[in-house]
């Protein structure tokens, strides 16, 4: 019997693109999962070809309003909603449904930060979704719900994680992550017209303001022995899909970039979706569109005695829906890379 | 037994897309088909790491020197190579072995104006590799070797040819094909550097100039009462992946717009890589990346009496690499659209 | 005494211009020309600073709400309004103030056409501000309002207007514009958005809907010995300013290259802002950006029996905001070129 | 009479800028300056118009052949050479000639560091090019030779200057410097093609490898009470002008907002090329795209206890070009500001 899935806030670029990655995974190519709805606001009643001419498959499905108490009807829910919306469903929605939550509601342990960053109550937190942090896979796969992490959390926490945990650095780190444009989303807005965006870059929610910060201290923390400072600046760049991070963290007394390398090398041995180049190569952004791989670089800077790591995703992709396709097929019993691409499409 | 392929010129871009292409093709996952020799010249003696990072699968395979006498060994050999090479391979290779050709030598069917735009000997013609051309799909099905068309010609043709094979239009037909840069290749020039590229449109190979051209006419001539005169412009634009056409021709008397749609109905209806949009929406190259389709668009101006198509695809895609995929699919008995995405990378 | 100049629909990106324009004019440094008043609609009371950050010397100016009744106290003023608007600007200022109006309100001389492109009544017309166009230097400096042109019929008219007014053609010419974004204005719209436009082309009001399609025709008719029909096709390219014209029509019966290209070489000598470019050699956009320059290309397809002509301009420079201050100077006896440079932004 | 100027490797970006400024330069308008000759090695012989048809009024200007013995015939001369060639320029050049040396050859006061990064000897060094230092705008004026400031020190120079020098911050800084493609120059190399940098991000250099990382560190212990350390990890981004930075340092214990805000507003208060934005803006590329401009943005981040610092220039401009003319100002007694536009080109 087929997989019925339904997917909640289809026609934003999050939305869309677990949509592209439904389409190409081997379980709907057989048949043995189907997208049963397609739900949207202030889309709904159009169809889908009107929106998003980049899905030609399903020019003829039409969005409906979204309607929580329907969910229940079938077996995975994407919810690719803004945030604060999802606490809802989790009330209405029973566990015979698989909920997979694009938006931050769930993400942050602790509720005086989530109320901090996102102002409002905290709904609670469920199992973080980044497979490859030691333990979480294990817990994805018994999970029923998954809070799907963000596109910066992504990149900087498999960027900086074998450093943190293996304790080769004192955890004050500096992350400055240059993202594409489509992390802003499909609404209009004049700051991210292409005349504003295309041939500039600029800096935005500095000095820990950006609501990804947290997560980012969460991810680390879980896995330091000391409490992990965490700055980080983001920076708009003129491209459609991509993150760029590098890190930087002062490298603990007689620490060899031997030392550094292999605990890189453990990290990312038998992951499907971690590659560490080979030293000299740099992760670009470019290798990882549309896949959902992470690419990663590490090195010593003897100099300033820092390590200085870099990491390539594509925010859409790995840094959210093919992150929540990789936790579908954990808990729906797929193989773990069914439908991600490891290639991107580079040039 | 698995069908064993290689890849001659497989560090350019159209090799790289291959090769892409395959690691995602069913046969290459459930290994029916393997990957047994990625050959080229000044790459000879690299790990494919080196130099196609997008494709992490591949990091550690070594580029060997291109052997034509080898290539008969192979049941599957896919040529990238610059123009002019392909005869060689012609001659030493039997018809065991399927050969498809990315490069121009065996498209033109005229000697003249092969030597003409080319300036060298003809070396003869293959069967052509649009198999949405009226009789080339079964022509492909039945071919062991298989000249891939151009990128320009492949936009061109599917945006024309309904219209002149229905004999719609006066065949004087005035095309603008707007490139991404990807079309030029991967070889060192000023002129397609970043900082001469992004940001700047440039027209190239104008009146007549472009060896494309009579590409375009010997396809719309095959389907036409009347020759057919081509104007073609191409154009230069700064993105990576795409190819735009704009197409106009003046309408013969009495016809309709609704004339004109049906046509294009008819050719797209049951072809999986044509989508011809609903009215009124354009085709974007946006909508086509990395995906093998052609998505089209026609339009009656009554004001000029002209017909107005347009049509989008991936330059890489179903301009070179897809197309070349889709014809080993029918001479392999592969179903037609295996391995290859109709949906694209958007945004 | 000081020229006062004021802006109204200072903060669009065609007022931006204006004011960058203006801030680097040597009546401007020398204090002959003063920036009286910038007036704005949803801007109005905010500091240009936070709304135009590339023009510091400004930053602390504050938008005025756009007031008619106080415009005849300048004594340059520049529109920069949505079309619509200027009638009842011509009706409230007097002659003693120059009105150089960017909308197209009174570009048009035929009503008719005028309400079918724009669906309102026709307000009637100014004299039409591309000086390079026969006559029209001598009427822009004895008028005291000008209608600035659209910046497609900007490259267009002056691609082709040598060629036909020298009657060198059949006239029926085919043209593809391709522009950048900063066309589309500073308006919010999701199918603006950086993510939708950049690394993408897309073909609109195709088919003659464009309503630069009636300006286009009336400035060649305005030379041609027989009516002209356009066909015109614009695309939308991933660069912010810049817009080339490819532009095709069949040639006479014994016209030869040497012939068209003394026509173009004519047309453009003394002509401070047009540049035909050496045989061989195409426009690039890049070239003029920033620039008050048209740069050209002209040659004769043997084959087709076409010409094919090339432009290049910036559509805020030259396309826009240059055209008025180059009508300016005319009105105003400043020398022509004054604050317009002839160099590019390049790369 | 005329001051002569003399441009030695003019058709690479950094001669190219110099030439567009140069001929926007009032002293050039005026007639007090004139452009004697443009050298140049590979381009020799052939006509400027061929190479940069960005500068249409030198389009017939023919490049010669560089002859250092001739160069004390000029007054003035812009030498934008490779790394290497200045010092032998330096011995046959009397000091009747003032010498604006674009490369790194005098910047580095320290041998040792000199050769470790250029790999040569040093050949000395001269007074540094950035007058917005303290001191060194009067040093300037005095000298005859100076040595331009590189790209990625202006940016980073300018944004930690006034909080090394006010002793708010540990010296121990993180720098992270994002630049468009037209940093690495006009040569060609599959690395920098349009296919592999538009729509993609990649560090290089890192790990304190970068040649600028010690001219950042110089400039900033120049003015530090303890020494500074520098991490500086540079990315490439898909734009062609225009580097962004983004710093960040410990803060002291007991620093304000307000203290920093202080020092910076008085470190930019009469200086014409800095800009300290409101708070709450960030500086952007695109703002100072053409301009000589130097925009900057401060702030606490709390949490880490860290300044955060961003600063944009355009790097052909005030990153080199725009340098090197504002010093001929300075020594040649012409308003500092004069040729250089503080308006940036946006959109």
């Amino acid at each position: 019997m087929s997989l019925d899935v339904a997917v909640v806030g289809a026609t934003g670029y999050a939305g869309g693109e677990i949509l592209r990655l439904l389409l190409g995974h081997p379980a709907y190519l057989s048949g043995e999962l189907s997208i049963g709805a397609l739900m949207g606001a202030s889309s709904a009643g159009q169809r889908l070809g009107a929106l998003m001419s980049h899905l030609p498959q399903l020019a003829d499905c039409v969005i409906e309003e979204t309607d929580i108490s329907r969910l229940g009807n079938f077996d995975v829910v994407f919810l690719a909603l803004p945030h604060g919306h999802s606490a809802r469903v989790a009330e209405q929605v029973g566990d015979d449904t698989v909920v997979l939550d694009c938006a931050a509601d769930f993400r942050l342990r602790d509720a005086h930060t989530w109320t901090k960053f996102y102002g409002a109550e905290h709904a609670g937190s469920w199992p973080y979704g980044i497979p490859e942090m030691p333990g979480h896979r294990e817990d994805i796969r018994q999970a029923r719900r998954v809070a799907v992490p963000g596109c910066f959390p992504t990149g900087a926490t498999l960027a900086l994680l074998p450093a943190v945990q293996s304790g080769l650095i004192y955890p004050d780190v500096v992350i400055t992550s240059i993202t594409g444009v489509s992390g802003a989303g499909k609404k209009a807005a004049v700051a991210f017209l292409g005349s504003e965006t295309m041939g500039s870059l600029k800096a935005y929610n500095v000095a820990g303001q950006h609501r990804h910060t947290p997560e980012i201290a969460q991810n680390l923390n879980e896995f330091s022995q000391e409490p992990v400072t965490v700055s980080f600046t983001p920076v708009l760049a003129p491209l459609v899909r991509g993150i760029l991070t590098t890190a930087t963290a002062p490298i603990r007394e007689g620490i060899s970039d031997a030392q550094i390398r292999e605990s890189y090398e453990k990290f990312c041995a038998k992951e499907p979706f971690l590659h560490l180049l080979d030293p000299g190569q740099q992760p670009q952004t470019q290798d990882v569109v549309g896949s959902n791989m992470c690419q990663l670089q590490v090195q010593l800077d003897e100099y300033s005695r820092r390590l200085v790591v870099t990491s390539a995703i594509d925010n859409l992709t790995k840094g959210t829906a093919g992150a929540a396709i990789q936790c579908m097929n954990l808990i729906c019993g797929f193989p773990e890379t069914a439908g991600l691409a490891q290639a991107g499409i580079a040039p």
